[in-house]
């Protein structure tokens, strides 16, 4: 019952695009820029980078093809694993004009929550991404996906659990390396977690998945522990728990990588992750945002320093 | 691995008390009755409602006559278990006086910390609640205690587990019904939380016990989930996530109940309250005290509410 527990974790860092998506006030291209190079130097070695949309859709992601073109040309982040999501053929055209080496591609398991989000049923929303992947890895690019409203959705409510086996296995079958479960509108509980890992584990090996939740519940940090006593090692999270829920507004959106790190390496599991650096890069774009954080961990941090320098 | 989670828990509500002694807005006592009556209308059956401490001590809690004599003639609380802290002797005949019928003292595991907190070792600090307790339970009060700085302390880090059987196996040698283990400065972890939990099975039934989490880390919901799953079924909580964090300013002090309601009865577990009538317990003492919510819980419910009726 103690036990068991992991020696290392994966994180990936979505900020800069899940979280930054989700902010109103427009981060300038040389910021973004140093943010996601600060994240490197805190530790993060997989960072979902920027998104290649059509450019009047999201303003925030409007400079994709600049953005990632900048930090292909950091010698500092040489070795961090960037990530690109792509939403359609145009945009990984794009993508590998830019230098992209890895994408992500969404899709969800509430039709409804499909048609709104990305104007196509679940069944056309896997065809484009047949093409997209079938296009991306005859060029040699990694393909990762994410499937959204594992655990509800804001249209359907309850989603289902034959579906997401139904989806994960086609995703499985284009020879994309993970898939990302996501609690996209937060509303997942540590025992639903525990249930559909272990229904997913009938047919999948565990590390096919990583986790990815919203802390607009409070949540996060328990389904992250639920997630970890079953087995899984990889979660998304966003520095300085960045980008709000588009469904309740003023509420929060995803786990912040803050919370996460406290949570493992307080139980003596490796991130990898420098916390004071980290920290930094948090403070640095929440500074340009003009607000603060969600994390509370974080918060707590920057309050024990402010405390301890005074 | 899934099962094994209790079909109800006990909620008790320490916002009046341990929540708002932390906060620097001063609540009047027609407030504070209101406050309380709302949380009893939301259905909290154990509060603890205030503090018979010198009244220069802790501005917040001067009313502790006052307000308990008030909260005696509300008939909406005559089946609410009432709660009062209890410092010293003192404290005690004022509240047999005003008619407290069950109190609450409190000690802690590291020694530095009793010394800051209450100007005594612990060894004087078990003298002063033996003396309290024997008083009290002669009067026919019941006697409730916390242990504090039970996963760390802000003086003296680590705390020692030996000297938390010792100090525990004092007070239920005193006949007190519950102590309930502080996690003071939100340090804790659920690993640290199930070893702790596992240490003490050892030696007390664990219903002796009711878990007392700070989530001033953000670890607040993750420790209960790994109090629960250890079979804990006992829990403080503050409405609204009301009081601070005295050792670092700004950053959140005890977990909110919101938060906890939405934990336990998303997996099904009963609390027996209301969360609509609790949300309005926790905007109205919140915006008394001209300040927005910890709860993440809180703040999606009302985002959600705002959006539905616009």
């Amino acid at each position: 019952m103690l036990g068991h527990l992991p020696k290392k974790v994966r994180i990936v860092e979505v900020g800069p695009r899940d979280g930054l998506q989700n902010e109103k006030t427009i981060v300038s291209l040389e910021d973004k820029v140093i943010f996601i190079k600060m994240l490197a130097a805190a530790g993060m070695k997989e960072i979902e980078a920027n998104s290649f949309v059509r450019v009047e859709k999201i303003p925030q992601m409007s400079d994709g093809i600049e953005l990632f073109s900048s930090l292909k040309k950091e010698a500092t982040l040489s070795k961090t694993k960037l990530i690109s999501l792509i939403p359609n053929l145009i945009g990984l055209e794009n993508a590998l004009k830019a230098g992209v080496t890895e994408i992500a591609v969404v899709t969800a398991t509430s039709n409804t929550f499909n048609e709104t989000n990305i104007n196509a049923t679940t069944d056309e929303s896997l065809k484009r991404i047949d093409t997209i992947v079938a296009r991306a890895h005859k060029e040699g690019l990694k393909t990762r996906a994410y499937i959204s409203t594992v655990f509800g959705c804001p249209y359907e409510g309850k989603t289902s659990l034959a579906e997401l086996k139904r989806v994960a296995n086609h995703l499985e079958s284009l020879g994309v390396y993970e898939v990302s479960l996501g609690d996209t509108i937060g509303v997942a509980n540590p025992l639903q977690v525990k249930e559909i890992i272990q229904f997913l584990k009938a047919d999948f090996p565990l590390d096919f998945f990583a986790m990815h939740f919203h802390d607009t519940r409070g949540m996060g940090v328990a389904n992250i522990l639920a997630s970890l006593e079953m087995g899984m090692t990889s979660f998304d999270s966003s520095a300085g728990g960045l980008g709000g829920c588009p469904y309740a507004k003023g509420a929060s959106g995803n786990v912040a990588t803050e919370d996460l790190v406290f949570l493992f390496s307080s139980m003596g599991i490796e991130t990898g992750i420098d916390m004071e650096k980290l920290a930094q890069a948090s403070s640095f774009i929440l500074d340009k945002l003009s607000k603060g954080s969600t994390s509370k961990n974080l918060t707590a941090y920057l309050a024990s320093k402010a405390q301890t320098s005074s």
